[in-house]
């Protein structure tokens, strides 16, 4: 307890191997359709003044080494001061003493790498095999990371990117040029509906951007821009014609994500819907053929928290 | 953030003002009555193999400076391996970016503190200013300090203490007397209920342990070893004989404490019971005279961990 060890950001970013994390993430998704992952309800702060919010997402696998618990606040005037908005650490936790010991000042961006780590898992089983172009909705931190953390898996480094402000959309292709994608830029939703059939969603929107697609082409759309009840990025009439809607959580995707918004729709229905973990155990390609619709909601699990903290302990030998 | 400092113990406990600290405790007790502590309910990560609990407790003072969250837990099966079954942490955050700032290791160590403080301040205003002898249910770590935090505010030195096993009565009696006390050991509750007059309930019993008392002397008892809804240290009818019936938290009274006990046998009602938060506001001994019996059921709030996690920061002037 005493000999906590305290890791800081550079050597995160330095000791992370997202090949081994993406293993490591399927375990977890695995554990959790296994009914193996206890995570209690998140915990919730929210300030007034300044306005703020602080999560604490926490929880284990039954029978594993470690538990972790995940504090994340977003406090959206520290811009004023020059100051990033989000923050966050991990702890990490022996389940056989319940002594602390590790803490992952990560800033957040372990989060940030598990969820770019999640939509490229959910784009390996579902997406099809030859993309022609990947759309993007979006142009912050998660807008970059889910489209380079597909560079083994997609062939493809054309990039149409919708966002609102064009000195943001300019920032993204200057950044994104530079990592050796053929970035256009668009304001214009439907022009990612008419031309990609890989789209990501990644923005916080509370209106939908993707208003339609596409039904004669195969698809994949990965949504993780919606992890609260209120968000929604997907016009729901686009689940009408989805051949396979996957969804992190089943519990969870009653209450978040763009799930409940299309089953309240009557466009889907919950019993249609397979858990990422559950295709994962497959082992294959979940797609049948280029052909299909298919999408992936994800609002985000503690046990991906969970799975990311335990490997960069293991990967210090901490 | 990424300048978190860490605590450890061995510097919290050389810095530690307890006379700074009572005043700083009442504080946060007239904060929380007075409606301005925000604290959501605990989170809980129970574990089966070992055995063992992992509690989260957090919240804020409204327009404070800090939020704090502190993680305790208890993982019994440790004794066999020579280490302590408990064990914590607080994490101190700025409230006006969210950015950690200090990561205390204090080990459950200022739960303990703020726990014994509670329990002095409660006497302060609520126990008889001539004591004859202090009675101890309970042998731990919190007979002791309930009783040595006492030392400027009551001149008795004499005690009373019950326990069920006879080598941790010696172990207290020898320890106590060290520390200056004249300590007598029983192990028959009765003996307590005949010869003191300030009694302090510190154990984790699940039956009633203290079974009446002399209704014709005044008395105060404080309770702090029931904070969950089936731990019971007091018969319930000695409620039906107080005149002053207090609670750290009404809204937690309801569940938890002996206070939920004594009112579902009748002996209370919930709308005579006075929050120490009020009392201590007063400014003035609520006691009306000697002769009055007086209860404290304190089963522990965040306010008190965030008021000692800010003051050992304060105090480290970090």
């Amino acid at each position: 307890m005493d000999n906590a060890q305290v890791i800081h950001l550079d050597v995160i970013k330095k000791n992370l191997d997202i090949n081994v994390l993406e293993k490591i993430i399927e375990e977890g998704f695995v554990s959790y359709s296994e009914g193996r992952v206890i995570t209690p309800p998140v915990g919730e702060l929210v300030f007034e003044d300044p306005p703020g919010d602080t999560h604490i997402k926490y929880g284990y696998i039954k029978n594993d080494t470690h538990f972790v618990i995940k504090i994340a606040s977003g406090f959206y005037e520290n811009v004023k001061y020059n100051l990033p908005s989000g923050s966050g650490l991990m702890l990490v936790f022996s389940q056989k003493t319940g002594f602390l010991e590790n803490i992952l000042l990560d800033e957040g961006y372990l989060t940030n790498v598990r969820t770019a780590l999640a939509g490229k898992i959910a784009a390996k089983y579902l997406a099809p095999s030859k993309i022609d172009k990947i759309g993007v909705f979006g142009t912050g931190e998660m807008a970059k990371m889910q489209v380079t953390y597909l560079e083994d898996l997609v062939d493809c480094k054309d990039i149409l990117v919708w966002g609102r402000s064009e000195t943001s959309l300019m920032k993204y292709k200057s950044i994104m040029s530079e990592n050796g994608y053929n970035v256009d830029i668009t304001q214009n939703q439907e022009d990612i509906a008419k031309n990609c059939n890989l789209i990501i969603m990644t923005t916080p929107s509370k209106e939908p951007l993707l208003q339609s697609i596409d039904k004669n082409k195969g698809i994949h759309i990965t949504a993780i821009g919606s992890d609260t009840h209120d968000k929604q990025e997907l016009n729901t009439s686009i689940f009408k014609d989805a051949d396979i809607v996957a969804t992190d959580s089943l519990e969870q995707c009653k209450h978040r994500g763009e799930i409940p918004h299309a089953v309240r729709d009557k466009f889907l229905d919950y019993k249609t819907i397979i858990e990422l973990g559950a295709i994962i155990k497959t082992g294959n390609k979940y797609r049948k053929n280029e052909d299909q619709i298919t999408i992936a909601d994800l609002t985000g699990m503690a046990v991906q928290d969970i799975q990311i903290a335990k490997a960069v302990c293991q990967t210090l030998k901490i």
